[in-house]
């Protein structure tokens, strides 16, 4: 019989496939949702593998516990969570692991926990060929969802921060680009080591958002996370909201001193592992949000149309023909 | 610097080390508990590693799907789970896996929620070099809690059914003992196959218990599952409740071909993967279940005294020296 292999099928397809067998309303959202009464509980499991999410060249055991933390707590911040519970850890290490390893990423773990709220709550460990830390991150759904199905034609996209650090961080870390690249200023270079070993989240997005709110009658808004680059967030947005997503380039916020270039708008756009929000909203309760939170930046707006992102002011055409970001 | 390496540690001494980075009520149970209002979450993680666990050899991509649900939702079910709400799953598979084996995998898992509750609540996949399948379950906790802890000296100790089969089951998968043993029936290896590859296991034994209390004021009674062998299970009951477990050797329940000697006994003991319950009950309500109950069976007590298991009417005296069953 005809084999088909996963490496055929590609991410977007076996995410689909594997839809099949959740309930419906499952599908949209990298997080699972469960009602219990009158909550709602957010659950949400990522995992890292090594030497395809990270490997011990570039990244302690500690930064690793606290990326595995941010990347399941960054899920739940973009659903709406209002108070992150805890996490559970299926760890799997070889044999030969140090132990200070293992230790040093639980560190990283509650350091992070610490920070952005919740406990270890259980796990396990088993041995393996490769390390694989798979983290399930369960939390309380907040007054208003965040769905990425919930964007609207002629609301305004905005975007919680800065893109491109984290990757930056990565290809310094792994000696693709050095720290004596003349294009880099030093402020650039910490930040991008910074983001990418210990990114910063957004836990009171929910709260600021909710302040800004200028009818409370709107109890859903659209939103992801930039987890998997700006550009794979817009797409996600106007793919589950169908809509056509409008950007203008010149309005996207970056590091101060920035490069420009091709290869630099690959990292801005396609990059991932930022964690900030990309999300739409009326135009007043943008406006409101925008005066209350410097951080929040105004990119772009939906229109009705075929689900797709266009950029406006963008010299550079060939930036986002067939481009999506992929782990696989 | 010395290294010290997670073979070297063992997998009793890991589980102790990681518990210190867990809230203290966190530990002695596999489960995690999350009391939110009159609600108590329990939320398990268990792993399954190719090569460790299973291999392609001795069991189907659905048997493997139906044993990660067994193996979660038995920790559940041992904690005094009411109603089994769903999993996510974190699964990792190399690239050149074949869609069917993930197919079947899902359609495993599916089967097996369908038989014991719950659904597919959510879960990411990744590439790796071996399959990983790594499972978190959250059900309800019901009235009375099933802890490690909880029993108590003068208790009767019991459990639901018979052990073994699971672990001929793999020798007769991985051809170390064949099917045309003499010693064995026809009977006892399709049971043992069955056991092996399709667990069954105690969705209604909480319902079972609650019928059988004589007073409701007990609200927490001693049970773990067997799903690390007989002996480990009676272990764990000892020592996180601090007392000497009396097992009669007699009173075993056993499959009606099981055959005698030394290898049988260890692969009954030893074996895992039966996930039945092993419980402790005062008398009166003891009796109330059996006598309700044909499944259960009585196979020893509690006594003050350091933690411990001993074997009453048992010849083989070597059998239980310096043993524990150990995943690594």
């Amino acid at each position: 019989m005809h084999k088909e292999l996963l490496e055929d099928i590609g991410e977007k397809e076996l995410i689909k496939r594997l839809a099949e067998f959740m309930p419906k309303n499952q599908v949209s959202d990298d997080c699972a949702f469960v009602k219990k009464k009158n909550k709602t509980l957010l659950i949400n499991t990522d995992s890292l593998v090594e030497n395809i999410h990270f490997n011990d060249d570039t990244i302690s055991a500690l930064d690793i516990g606290w990326k595995v933390v941010a990347s399941n707590v960054s899920d739940l911040i973009s659903s709406g969570c209002s108070k992150i519970i805890g996490v559970n850890i299926g760890l799997v290490v070889p044999s030969k692991t140090d132990w200070i390893w293992i230790k040093d990423l639980y560190t990283g773990i509650n350091l992070a926990l610490n920070h952005f709220g919740g406990l270890i709550l259980g796990g396990d460990c088993s041995m393996g060929q490769e390390k694989v830390i798979s983290m399930t991150a369960i939390g309380l759904q907040g007054k208003i969802k965040l769905r990425r199905n919930s964007c609207k034609p002629k609301e305004i996209i905005l975007t919680t921060g800065i893109h491109g650090l984290s990757k930056l961080g990565l290809m310094i870390k792994s000696k693709k680009i050095f720290d004596t690249d003349i294009s880099l200023t030093k402020s650039l270079i910490n930040s991008s080591l910074q983001q990418f070993s210990r990114p910063k989240l957004k836990p009171n997005f929910l709260k600021k958002v909710l302040k800004a709110r200028p009818n409370k009658s709107i109890k859903m808004i659209g939103c992801t996370d930039s987890s998997d680059g700006l550009f794979q967030a817009l797409l996600d947005l106007a793919t589950e909201s169908n809509c056509k997503a409008i950007i203008d380039y010149t309005k996207i916020p970056k590091h101060k001193n920035w490069p420009k270039g091709h290869k630099w708008d690959e990292y801005y756009f396609f990059g991932g592992e930022d964690y900030e929000l990309v999300f739409s909203l009326p135009r007043k309760w943008a406006n409101n949000l925008l005066f209350e939170d410097k951080t929040v930046t105004e990119i772009g707006y939906f229109l009705e149309g075929d689900a797709s992102v266009s950029f406006e002011n963008c010299d550079n055409k060939n930036l986002f023909k067939n481009k999506s970001f992929s782990h696989f």
